[in-house]
């Protein structure tokens, strides 16, 4: 366990903040954590038949288009499941008939609080996508084992995409083996 | 594709550096980004013949215990293979006899440049853990079959951990295939 001793303020953006802790820590002594604050996304791995709804966008820390399962912030009080539906029509324009929560990860856990709600969801076209203002994603539908294939290969390479995608694929196997 | 028109400096850290950009977006107009610069790690998935080398260890930004996928930041200029034999044997007292990439998973590109380079391992234990000074990290062996279970109960939940875990076994099966 570490405890926080004193905390500072750094930063209050406009999507994470940034803390400085000075911690005690277990052999007694103190150190400093520098910790960012989120708050939280969901995403989901959306199959449509045997394909999955994937988004194309560019990601400006990595300066490069990424391959991702559609996903966004959860914004104040909201219900993380109201949030996968929402964010996976307004990127998409597919609305969700079956949503499964797969699991929740910690995905920077050394400097970051952010979670991720990951959510398997079967999905349907009924709109065109509605993205938020400064927001360009482009929907793309690929078969579900190509995609195994382009994690495999390095070609999917954002995190909670392979986690989503790998672990929606292994409880299939898992309840299999049941 | 985003252009940085202008950068600020707002905090640089131990582990981390935050800027703020001010960026042409693609409709012609600007916006802010938030953006975390961090020097990048490696992360091992480690077999003992059939069972896996996790460690456990107090994460504060997420106030608990975790159960991960051995893992280091990157020192400058340090070549990832060399990065992933020096952290397992400091904080496992394991020895690397095989190693094979994975892949790099970015871990937050919505507000993050880290980067993991994953390898696949076979190990084998050869002395005392020696972490970093203010690292209190607990080897165990978890049978390797357990470890994907845990990772479908949410038992396991960091990111690259799942990524890592699951990717070494999806890449066995899609040898499978071929």
């Amino acid at each position: 366990m570490e405890h926080s001793i004193r905390k500072e303020k750094i930063f209050s953006g406009r999507i994470l903040d940034l803390e400085r802790h000075t911690v005690s820590i277990q052999d007694g002594t103190t150190a400093f954590r520098e910790g960012v604050r989120h708050p939280g996304a969901v995403a989901v791995v959306p199959f449509v038949d045997d394909k999955l709804l994937l988004v194309k966008q560019y990601r400006f820390p990595v300066q490069k288009f990424m391959l991702e399962i559609p996903a966004g912030k959860l914004d104040a009080g909201e219900n993380p499941e109201d949030c996968a539906r929402r964010e996976l029509l307004e990127e998409t324009g597919y609305v969700t008939r079956y949503l499964r929560k797969l699991t929740t990860i910690e995905t920077s856990p050394g400097f970051s609080d952010e979670i991720i709600h990951i959510y398997l969801a079967e999905v349907e076209r009924v709109q065109d996508p509605c993205p938020d203002e400064g927001e360009f994603v482009v929907p793309i539908l690929i078969d579900s084992r190509e995609a195994i294939r382009m994690i495999v290969d390095g070609q999917i390479t954002d995190s909670k995409s392979i986690s989503g995608i790998l672990l929606a694929f292994a409880g299939r196997e898992s309840d299999d083996d049941d």
